[in-house]
Formats: structure tokens, C-alpha cells, sequence
């Protein structure tokens, strides 16, 4: 099992730190020893939307190799939706790999045309501007269409995270998992 | 208004990351244009818990000169406990400013002594390491003793984010932010 999360300049780092948190986890807490996860980015060092400096583990990496791609939002969505390099780059991981987008994330799936045929969510202020790439534009917490997952804003990365972990490994290990974390509020709409 | 956001090795990213985050909104979201906020380590580049490497804005800063540090936990605190460097640190801190921890982040004040008549939190597996340090132990979310300001495990560092935000800019800054987070469980215990 391997796992990448997406980082870019103008990330919001909460977006990733939130499905990060639960799903290393998985590895952490000893459920899953063999599981590896990297920090994948398209340059070594990138600049979160709040100032914080964060470094890659891959750079430009397939991210088809990819069991799960994580891809957060963040203010940088906006120079990334225009991007066709990075969107080619996200494009190939979802044809062998489950992608699972927090926030903004989902539309940069969105402007990838990953979303035209499916049901999706995002950000409660960026409905509108999902509804241009989507099938469906769904107001739920999680929207799970199989191997295109998409979460609500920010903080939905917690409960994408414990989502995933429940998928991957039970939800008995996802409650573990959530108690570890302090968190009484899991997939609260 | 200035804010410290301590980093080690070690330490939680979504402990940090949680309280971040609606902290750094006062000031992207146009609330306080004149809020400044730094990441403070003892040195230049750390590694998370679950292995992210995070840069420092500034590297041994005298904490005193700020209004709020904010201290996370990880698994970094069991050095960090006997490291009298690294306790000095944060207690020349606590003269001045309010000095705000997360989860195993309260060890650490009370490894430095600050703990000693006041009540304080911790994550719920930490309580009983925490009553070798504090006057009174507590299972709230979030105890606010003036200067010194505790909260629980992991995700609570999102609701003393919130909370600080309020404490600083009032409750209906807050909100917008908990708004903007997307977050539907502030405080729930």
C-alpha cells in the first residue's frame, strides 16, 4: 500500500496536515507496517498559503504508482487550474489509483476533467464554480464515487482521512484511529 | 499582535497545523492586517512525527517578544521534557505573553515548571503523566488559565485556534473562520 500526498505553492496546509495526521497513522499506530506514503510535489520545496515552508519527498514523481493520491486546496488551485503540466500530472494517477480531493482539491480534479461524468463536493464558497466540471455537485462531507473520492472544505481532510483509513483498513482501526486523534466529530454536517 | 508557532522534531503536524491555521486566517482573511506570526525552532529545518520536513522563519527568537506561543505535541516532547535548553526557552516565554499548548505540548510546560498552581489539559492517554506536573487536572477541551492555556489531544488544537481567534478578535471573527474552515464541531467534547 503507498500512499502520495500532493503538495503546492499556496497550499492550505491544514487541507493536507488534516488527512495526513490520520492516514500515517495507518503506519504509526503499527496497523499497517508495510504501508509508505511520501510528500509528492512538482519542485523540492513549496510554500504553503499561511508562509510555511515544506519539503518534498518526491518531486515530480508517477504518481500512477500510487495506491491513493491525496490533493488538498488552497489559494494555488486558482494558477493550477490553468495548468496543463500539473493537471496531466494529477490526469494519469486516477487511471490506476483512487484520488481523493479536500476543498479546492476538487477542482483541480475538476479542471483535469475527472469529474464530468461523476457526483462530487468541495468547499461550501466553491459549489459554484464546481458545478462548470461536474456531473453532480453534492453538498455531503464525502462524496465516494469509487476511485474519485471528494471532501468538503479545509478541516473535511480529517474526516477524508478517517474515511480512508476506514476504507483501507476497517472501521474498527479508523476508531482507534479517531480516539488517538482526539477527534469526537467524525463526518459531522 | 505577534504570534510564535513553535516546531521540533517530532512534534504532531496537525497539532501545529491545526492551530495554524484559523490563527494565520486573522490576518489572510483581512481581520487584523497588521498581525505578524513566524514559525520558532531551535533549528532551521524539522521533521514531523510522520516524517514531513518543516522550515523554521525563525530559529532560537526570543519568545518573550511575542503575544501568543503556540506549543503542539508529538512524540519529540519525551526529549524535549529533559532538555532544560529547550524548557528555559518556553518558560522565559511565559513571563510575558500568553502561552498557548496542545496536547502533549502541556507536558512540556509543566516539565518547566509553569503548571504547578494551575489547572490544566492534556490529550486523554497524557492525563496521568500530566498530573505529576499541574495543580488540577481537567478533561476539557480547552482551559483557559490567563496567561497559560491548555488544550486536549491533537484536533483540539483546531478549537484552541478557534478560541484564541476569539479571545483576540471576538466571537463573530471566529465564527466567519470556523466558517471558512468548514468546521461544524467547534468545542464539542
Amino acid at each position: 500500500m503507498k500512499i502520495a500526498f500532493v503538495i503546492y505553492d499556496n497550499v492550505t496546509l491544514l487541507d493536507f496536515a488534516g488527512a495526513y495526521d490520520p492516514l500515517t497513522r495507518l503506519k504509526t499506530m503499527g496497523f499497517m507496517p508495510d504501508l509508505t506514503y511520501d510528500i509528492c510535489a512538482r519542485k523540492e520545496c513549496i510554500r504553503s498559503a499561511e508562509g510555511a515552508e515544506l519539503s518534498a519527498d518526491r518531486v515530480g514523481c508517477d504518481l500512477s504508482s500510487y495506491d491513493y493520491v491525496i490533493i488538498p486546496g488552497g489559494e494555488g488551485i486558482q494558477q493550477l487550474m490553468k495548468d496543463p503540466a500539473f493537471l496531466r500530472w494529477i490526469s494519469v494517477a486516477s487511471e490506476k489509483t483512487t484520488v481523493a480531493a479536500v476543498c479546492g482539491g476538487s477542482l483541480l480534479l475538476g479542471a483535469a476533467g475527472l469529474l464530468r461524468t461523476r457526483k462530487a463536493t468541495t468547499h461550501p464558497r466553491l459549489m459554484n464554480i464546481l458545478e462548470n466540471f461536474v456531473g453532480d455537485v453534492s453538498t455531503d462531507r464525502i462524496v465516494d464515487e469509487g476511485n474519485i473520492i471528494t471532501a468538503g472544505g479545509v478541516t473535511a481532510a480529517i474526516d477524508l482521512g478517517l474515511y480512508l483509513c476506514e476504507k483501507i483498513a476497517g472501521a474498527e482501526v479508523r476508531g482507534k484511529i479517531q480516539v488517538q486523534m482526539d477527534y469526537r466529530c467524525y463526518r459531522i454536517v
